[in-house]
């Protein structure tokens, strides 16, 4: 597998995405990077739901994001997920979510483990991924 | 137990609870039901956590809910949750959800099967409930 | 506006759309509802954003589902979204919501109003609808 | 107003909160330090709803969030939310989950802007909380 891996996920912004503030609900771009962590992997022919059915689950250990023009109401967003490097004992992700006028809303990463899901022990990387 | 069982629970609207609209988004109003109904179950000693521990899932079958006044961030919603009648192969659940005037913002019902954890199959209601 | 309006979404389920039960939480099926009704909306050239635009609101006034079979993560689910006639002071919403095994996991329907949004009283459809 | 500024929520974990590996899903951690820093500010007299009502609203700016032991459903969870110095043109806030057992669950802060509900653009914070 080539690195850095990389997409582009599409989301259209729901009612129940927006808060009283009339915008994205921050909390909500948690939900985008997770879409587009999955449509990445499921483009590579490595589904999450595959690895976890092979027994391998991967928890989130840390993430961050930075919130810098507020998304609407019936936006579609792009958001770019990006896997710069091999993962070793842990794998890092990153986002950029941008509007219809092609603005940076939000970015992000998020780190996460590899986790034996019998024992919840950590584990190497499947191999598809190195 | 004597039937019918009652209870009121308290919520307070979260930020995000509300949508662009400026109210509660209706999906929202599951989650108070929902929270309602194990405050209910908890405050008679058997609450839901237990019951799956000890075997028993209480999926839900239907739910319906109907809306008259919104409520509003940071309003503290009063939940008051009946069961009317000692469960038979189901058990139904009704809410009505109050604002701090005491108006009636909703009211709604739900009704939950009983399924053994492991089979998946219906079985009958905890003794505890009956 | 020939009636019955029809169109069939299709959703992916996401991790975060699961429960401890391993299935869809039953309020969730509300998120998909909204969903398929907007792009039902979307798909005859009224989107709900355009709408709220001109100054009219649809607000929910009651919903129902009833669950049938559990939905599973990364299930694409199909949800097929009906308004069997013309709105007079409410419009009418009917959903069914297909596994990939083309079964039926939930239906429901919700009742939307037509509301002012500058007033928030009650007024006619959109000509578009009629 | 004295700093550093404290304050312990306590929430319980819902069904709704956790995900299929049955654990809290990551992203809901996000809500639980939403509502502890608004019972924070509300424990201090000063209600978001009351600073947005006199023309501020805060929005995020930036958050991060890191997991250290899974919270379980029925849990309640007690949240330990610190302001450790006076706002300039933000905020900073951060978060300590515990669970039952006394041990740290997740750590988190967010950053927050002061912003004109009117014009939109950036504010001084409110005089209370300097």
């Amino acid at each position: 597998m080539d690195y850095p891996l990389s997409y582009v996920a599409h989301v259209r912004v729901n009612y129940f995405d927006t808060d009283r503030m009339g915008v994205v609900w921050h909390g909500n771009y948690i939900k985008y990077f997770e879409t587009a962590r999955e449509e990445l992997f499921r483009s590579l022919g490595m589904p999450y739901s595959e690895l976890e059915k092979s027994g391998v689950m991967m928890p989130i250990v840390d993430l961050a994001a930075e919130y810098r023009k507020s998304a609407f109401y019936d936006d579609v967003l792009a958001i770019e997920v990006t896997v710069p490097e091999p993962p070793r004992a842990r794998i890092c992700v990153e986002y950029v979510v941008r509007d219809g006028a092609g603005d940076v809303c939000a970015t992000g990463h998020t780190t996460l483990a590899f986790i034996d899901a019998t024992t919840r022990r950590p584990c190497r990387p499947p191999r598809e991924m190195r």
